[in-house]
């Protein structure tokens, strides 16, 4: 499977702030483990769910002690079994244990992500829709949350407000019109951006297919009005639907021919996956 | 309520990179709006919960042009009832469209785990524990997240590795004793860290008692386990309790007497408070 | 006019790098200077053009001191004319002096480019084509090029690699086809980015087409080959012509109705606009 | 010849910032590669110039896949023929392509400047005297602006305000004279810089002679004062002409016997080196 | 000796900054070196003393060229003798010069605290005393001088504000009384803080005792009263003496039997140790 | 008195660099303060010297909290009494906690180093000479350092490597000789830099004339041979004595009529002036 490879300066730059905050100006119980000392560890999968974040973790041993080899015994985006050993560290004892907790951290909040969007992407198999995320995302960790959807099989909607237009009530009510709005965006935005505008009916969706728009997002429509805009605009417009669709009903929803379904809750809420490190038997210097 | 209180510089950091990943370089659909157009808007919180994230939220808007006005009609820490109007902003239209997500995507998180904070701690109520987080963190949010805690009423653990020492079975494995590296960490540490060690049962809690500990990391006690810890140390060791304590285990655990009970899930784990902004009427230039 | 407006950040962060470049530790000339000395000065178009760079020049000025009044005389994107005053500045003197080269270097960069911008899309007046930027710009000034492109009228390509997919002849190589490659980035990409594929001649356009591609660049096509493009799709795909179209025939391939011709000499190559600041009468202390 | 060495960290910190700005979260093209694919590419010149920016050039690919070689072909300041290869590239396919344009925009923007440093510099051959720059540059590129006129056989004029002194006509007024802008300066400035006044005619010349200036810049001077000037201070004062000199007065301008010539145009105004990159036949994965 | 290890990302941004203040845009010296010579160094003690800041030396020479080798001939923390060679460096010849000034900018300083560390520390061997630190640093430099406090045999104070409490006569007067300031700061700070209290005289460490303290700060008390603190409350109080205590009176203080003394001038004041690079014959290019 | 200004984003940086490392994630003992207290404190010289800092001192109250006002009660470089007050500061009181170790930090760093450089300079007043500094600084706080130096009375000599040239014996090793490192240095550096030698007898120092230096740097040289060097080269070569040059010699150094007088041990070595904050009487809210 073929993907956005991850931009290497914001996997260092994502590593370096978080070890800021985790070692600041050093390790105080490192002091307990000889200077010289090396060893083993093994990260174990406590749960099910997807493997996502390696570049991250391998990044933390990195950039604290280059001494430090990281073996991956599962690939990124892999299916995990509870007990399952993922990684082999070994290195210096003391690099293992201060990159510890950040390692870990990185990969069960993305393999959570990953998880999520796997769950949602399953269930709509079949269907041809895309699960995609939306800018709901945890402040400073955006680009490493939509790397994970990806990882889990979803779909990227824009990173941010730079790379997509996606005109809402207020920009229509201050364009004075939708009309105006898209001819607005349309004049002003680079021609590699597609033109999307929310809207909330069908006499909306009708103006803004009307208005000549690339892609529309149906907030909170009834099932039946997405099949009525399912079959009359899928083959001229994008149609994502949104607004409170989960595990519940997002099979239902896919199965109505929209393209896209978005989800908020993919990236703004978090159940991380289960992980642990486990130090095997070491030879203490 | 005294606090410990968040640092500045902190704040405008971490907004910086919020800013910086959803506006780059610049906003494409605020084209669709008058230059100077002004407009006021006012958050709702779309769900019951504590409130907590203002001075990050006001950051937003400082940073992004000092023409807004941002009012709170509800203090930090307070919960807040469906359909509750948080906050009044008003000033150039762009720049409340601008700010809107990354204003919101602070409040919806550090709400969340200030409402995760509040639940465990009401729940605990009268049994004098603290409820403590972890170094399990979304990586990059620490500072704001601990803070967050603090807002819900709870408290802190360590704040990384360089601030507290918390002695695991693999710092004492390598130190050859539990003794052993007990002395080590207290030789080098500063004499303002206390010094706690993670025990698995009695026997192990009885040698870190021994061995001049500050505070045990009881982790994984049954409850029985840990009333023998509390009426044998309860006097002259700080005892904190982990290990799948939730909202279902909490009270149980909390009566046996601890002082504090660590939760990971806190900060691991999230669910967001639902919030939203609605622009009022407005007179577009 | 409305447009895609500057990021506050940005600007700010391009005012400080160019500041750091050239006061260093201190200015030393400044010495000269009595340290409570005020003054007033006159910025001064020393040549025909077109004014950019406003919010980086008073910008300068904030950095170094609050106490610098800057007035603008002419708007942004305002034509000057030779020895027209376009600012008037009053405040400490030192600062005046320490400023006024950064404060002018971006002026001069930025009106030269918007200039050049200006030229071109006045020469395609009434064509309805879009004259757009290219990736071919000053290392580490994109972002305030492509805004200096947009106040000369012209349109902005994608930004960088992260907001549009432009496919080239290589990616086409290593993925197999023409076809392979589009199916690639389509499935990979967010859907608020439109699929660009560059041509050479009429049959990888025919493939292009056949492949579902929104827009294309047909690289150095003759005159005749751009009608037929334009006869054959215009109407479903986005035609943009480019390869050495300059002020000497870009009227010309406008003509053949294409929806945009992109210059890479637009950012890639710079005639300053000529600019002086000129001190008036001060009263020393 | 020997010359000032570019401090490596102003590389990686240029770099840095020209792949924030073209790669940002991630390159999306690059998802029709596929993601083990290597290829080899090379770097040619598509017009005569001087080659410039290679340090540039290579830190692009070590900051993005160190699995990238790049072999130079051409030294460092080598005059290119059309269609020169200048390197050999070979590593990760999507590397080379995400890089390309960064690398690109360094070569030709660096290889511009050191070529037209050259121009003028062939021009006054034999002459003995310097083709000196000055601060109008570009934004944030001051560094390798300089670098690349020296490069081209030019020489730096200081490079901020903070490692030269230059007294002009506003300083000398708050001064108070041009004596005591002098005497101020010398006072405050290390001894290791010299005290440079701006004069306008032979009168202001004598004047800064007198109060012992170690340079002066002649502005706007006519051949025949040139030539006084020369004969009455050049054993004992560093002489600079400026002021509209270019290729067509640059030589009758040197033959008057001045030291030193500056040039804003040289960095103020760019015509770039044409260069691009082509792939080779690749292997794909 | 185990000990609190250095963060690596903290040696690199202190190198960083550093070498951005000598070498800035670049090193005007080096031009007089053949680009490619290469030569060998020694780094000499010129005076006794004990030597730290080897990692921040050897971090110098790797962010200016990979190519020199540094090798340590005493290790960190070794008392030297005069004229003792503590390490030889080879490489690229201009590289070694321009990192000299830096390195030994680093060695000297450190050197000079951990020297004043030991010297302290040698004063009160026998008594079991720690001769710690404070907050009376120098303004960018606390974390290596900390470190070197600590290879000089002496411990930490806590590292800043954020990772102990020590509550001194106006915290108390804002919250009210001794009692209160104790309690408040209990209920706010992580557990893992130990809770200080600087007092003025033995009534005052009789309040602090009695809201339980964890520790006090016993300042500019006699040795009779310190007496009477150690006898009193050493069992259960971590007793810190501080206040005009140095070389001539550490002893009889240390004897008292207090836990520790504290020592503002160890990082206030600074006597560098003297040290030299000596180039050995090199054969130039 | 004029002076070389400090550059604003010089003192806003190193402040941010210094309350990081002192508040990091926030101030524990503040919590002990009711959160909306106000208060006054004044700071208080507790020995003479010269007062020096205000610029950072002020910035660091601007940085963590705007609502405290700093009133200076005597100027920058103001000789200073025992028990003088200096400042009178009111606001928040725990901002005037939080902030005052780091403000009295930068005040008494920077005041030492001033007051020293104000010791020698007396030492020689009459004489003309000039007491210059080194490079030997303490690591990434050579900018401040070097201002107190000239609020001292002392003068700057070059502020780093890309400044002004500085040839040594091992330059001059590598180029051949004394004339060719001067002229190769010559040719590199911009003309603003004069070209300096150091020479260790007057047999170099014969050479180094003979070359065309523009001054020397006279390691080491008996009174005799300074005063040789001064008879035969004082009106064409800038002269400056160096090596072991302190309070006991250097004013029969400075009777020699050299030029300048450097002193590494001004920046390198450093006696703090002791200064507290006093808090006055507060209304605790």
């Amino acid at each position: 499977m073929s993907n956005v490879p991850l931009s290497p300066p914001v996997v260092q730059e994502s590593v370096a702030r978080a070890l800021a905050e985790d070692v600041g100006p050093g390790d105080l119980s490192a002091a307990a483990v000889p200077a010289h000392a090396t060893g083993e560890a093994v990260i174990v999968a406590k749960d099910t769910g997807l493997l996502c974040g390696q570049p991250f973790a391998t990044e933390v041993f990195t950039q604290l002690d280059r001494g430090v080899t990281v073996q991956w015994l599962a690939g990124e985006g892999t299916p995990l079994e509870e007990d399952q050993e993922i990684a082999v560290l070994s290195g210096p004892a003391a690099a293992l244990l201060t990159g510890e907790r950040t390692a870990l951290n990185f990969l069960q909040t993305l393999s959570g992500t990953a998880t999520a969007a796997a769950k949602l992407t399953e269930q709509v198999a079949g269907t041809g829709v895309r699960i995609v995320d939306t800018r709901k995302t945890l402040p400073g960790l955006r680009t490493p949350q939509k790397y994970a959807v990806r990882v889990g099989g979803g779909h990227n909607h824009r990173h941010g407000l730079f790379d997509g237009v996606l005109l809402k009530e207020n920009h229509i009510a201050w364009a004075g019109s939708l009309a105006a709005a898209v001819a607005a965006a349309r004049e002003a935005a680079p021609h590699t951006a597609r033109i999307q505008v929310e809207v909330e009916d069908l006499a909306e969706l009708h103006q803004a297919v009307t208005a000549g728009v690339d892609a529309v997002l149906l907030d909170n429509f009834a099932l039946a009005d997405l099949r009525t805009a399912v079959a009359d605009h899928s083959d001229h417009c994008f149609l994502e639907a949104s607004g409170n669709i989960g595990p519940a009903n997002v099979r239902e929803v896919a199965e109505t021919g929209v393209h896209a379904i978005s989800s908020g809750a993919l990236t703004r809420d978090l159940t991380s996956l289960d992980l642990s490190m486990r130090f095997r038997a070491s030879a203490p210097a």
